[in-house]
């Protein structure tokens, strides 16, 4: 029965994509600590993990194709399909921003810390970290009332963000010595700022696969 | 008869995606411009007309999901749709980064510049266009070959951001005054580095569209 046949695959599928999601948002997580704990052991940790992200994309690509092409879903499974299919690529780059911190961690061993920027970073990582969790959540209950709450969570992000380019900015200012870590600490900043529009996306899909709506959260 | 009608909406989802296409590379190249130039008001166009870059990208998905729908396209016809609807994200995001590279401009107005940082901005903007434009013409032409060639272009864009932001880091260390243009040039420099990666993943839409395979470039 080719609908038992589809049901299954599409359970498949989300499975897979929740499995891309966890090791995403921990790739984030590690990033952040290795960063802020100046563990190049871990950051490297990070960097190999993203390979394991690309190929789940990969395999979902694949999926959800085979899924289209065999199964010529319609309506609402279209609409899952094609979700997955988009969502996973936020997730990919999510993954790639990850790196990205990691890259910053190795980059700036050894260099002038500074700690307040540090602990703020902190604070904005378990924000993001949050928002990433509180959306991959609203995508597995398909809830677009958890999906808009989770991305109104990117405000406080972006909020954020200008603080530690602030005080980045005031610091490198009053201390050359600390310019090259200000600087690696905005970039990081930058980077966890983008992960919160990828979430932003994500919850933009939840809606969609919720509403057949594509809207801007 | 319907293969006329599919062939008509492909001409017509093919030109859209042309269409949002050049819009994101004059973004691109409007937001340097205007960086280097320190014209607010250029840049304040580059943000309105990001506007029109996401309505672009909504009205795809739409065309894409309906083609989908009503058409159930099947082995290469799937794989175009399905490789337009992955495309448009990054060009959309392409054209957020210009956005970002706006709003660098218009933070920097009446900052201290640095004149060889911002010679080299212009040059490494002229590679990204170029970059962005042989990625265009690969996946118009559907021309795999061409695709890997533009996506090579992007070892040099990368090259380009790591000198860029070198010598940005020497003249913040040597004059406190260049610290917030510096911080702004290396975020400038940053985007148009995530912008050719961008253009790498529409080279990868262009194999798989050719190819049915999905590699990394």
């Amino acid at each position: 029965m080719p609908r038992k046949q589809f049901e299954d695959d599409l359970k498949k599928l989300r499975n897979r994509f929740h499995e891309m999601g966890d090791i995403t948002n921990s790739a984030v997580h590690k990033a952040v600590r290795s960063f802020v704990n100046h563990d190049r052991a871990l950051a490297q940790e990070v960097i190999n993990d993203d390979e394991k992200i690309n190929e789940l994309e990969i395999k979902l690509e694949k999926e959800c194709f085979e899924i289209m092409a065999l199964q010529q879903p319609v309506a609402n499974d279209l609409r899952m399909v094609i979700t997955i299919m988009k969502a996973s690529s936020d997730l990919e780059r999510i993954g790639d921003h990850a790196v990205s911190i990691a890259r910053a961690t190795i980059a700036t061993k050894g260099e002038t810390r500074i700690m307040d920027v540090e602990k703020a970073l902190q604070f904005m990582s378990n924000d993001v970290k949050a928002m990433v969790d509180d959306t991959l959540t609203s995508f597995v209950l398909q809830d677009v009332k958890a999906a808009k709450k989770a991305a109104k969570e990117d405000g406080d992000v972006d909020e954020k963000y200008r603080e530690i380019y602030k005080s980045c900015l005031e610091h490198m200012q009053a201390d050359a010595e600390t310019i090259v870590t200000g600087t690696e600490y905005i970039k990081v900043a930058g980077f966890l700022e983008r992960i919160g529009d990828y979430a932003t996306n994500i919850c933009e899909w939840v809606v969609y696969l919720s509403t057949g709506k594509i809207t801007e959260l």
